[in-house]
């Protein structure tokens, strides 16, 4: 097995801290008890620093021995099939969990993201808002009828999904009790918050050096 | 190995023809040689007609013997564990197809879906174009480097990556022409215009049945 390091960038500005996506990476590697070293890329510059790594100027990407995965749901997939922590072994299990963790991409990030964005650009109650509404009533019924999204236990498609989820704009969008109790569960997880710490430990330990 | 088995809508109106998403797996079983089935699901009602089975009211869901997926990009990334035609075998080859299938599906279509979405709401010069030229300009540089995306050969990333940007409108977005000889040279694979004749006929035939 290849050594772990996870990628993430040197520095970021308070409010991003605990929402940078190596979190992601992080989170998986406690739950999964996988060794890791978290190494980084400057701040500044990223949006040309690391192409030949990441073509869309992202954080993070995954390093595993010799091979290389950018994305961080490619990378928390990959992470998925090394220990039975993240994913059951049996086919089913693999399936839900694998059906689960696209849905968090492409089903609800594919509107969250875009959605919150419209407003980060002064459209508050932008077009997007009917579909996102839609979406996540569907999934408020799905939490309404079980504790996990896949395999009866945690799996890292509730990782993901309550990591798309926890966004405090998602989150306040609001009026969905089984959703916030999901959110609220799967972020009270010691990993979750280990993985949070460390990532905002990071960004500060940097600020110092920033003021220097 | 279980039976494969496809689930669209039994109807779905012109415009739709030839981009209904189960054509993505239908593809995917057509480059692979993979024998299977395709049934459907009634048009009519489908926002609520088949939660129990895809809980966002969409189509396709894949049953592979005893088990189900939904999410179009998890039947890919399941299907390629089948055959070395969708997916290399070697984990380099694994992790560089996991890795740009999820980014076609949340670096790429995150964007170029909303942004469709917003023009189809008449919001012609929305928000997110900017963003959408962004992404689509780091593609280019990529596919101006290499003929595919992962592990120099076409993969099921190839055939997600293609689908997405093939929709017309995200194609005229235009002056992309590593891009454009990349959708045309997938789109060119008997397995795509098979894929497409079968689910354009089954619309059809539906017409007949509709107006009898």
């Amino acid at each position: 097995m290849g050594e772990l390091t996870i990628w993430t960038y040197d520095w970021a500005p308070d409010g991003v801290r605990g929402f940078v996506r190596d979190l992601r990476l992080r989170w998986a590697c406690e739950e999964a008890d996988l060794a890791y070293a978290v190494r980084t890329i400057p701040f500044d510059g990223r949006e040309t620093n690391h192409l030949a790594r990441q073509p869309f100027g992202q954080v993070p990407f995954l390093n595993d021995g010799e091979l290389e995965l950018f994305e961080s749901g490619a990378g928390l997939l990959h992470l998925a099939r090394k220990s039975e922590k993240l994913m059951p072994t049996d086919p089913a299990g693999q399936a839900q969990t694998l059906q689960w963790t696209v849905a968090a991409l492409n089903s609800i990030e594919m509107v969250t993201v875009p959605w919150w964005y419209l407003r980060i650009c002064g459209d508050e109650d932008n077009q997007l808002t009917g579909w996102m509404g839609q979406r996540l009533n569907q999934l408020e019924t799905i939490l309404s009828q079980r504790e996990w999204l896949a395999a009866d236990r945690f799996t890292v498609a509730d990782l993901l999904m309550a990591d798309v989820l926890r966004v405090p704009e998602v989150r306040s969008f609001g009026g969905r009790p089984a959703t916030e109790a999901y959110v609220a569960r799967v972020t009270d997880r010691p990993s979750f918050r280990k993985a949070r710490a460390d990532q905002i430990g990071l960004f500060e330990k940097a600020d110092e050096k920033r003021t220097e």
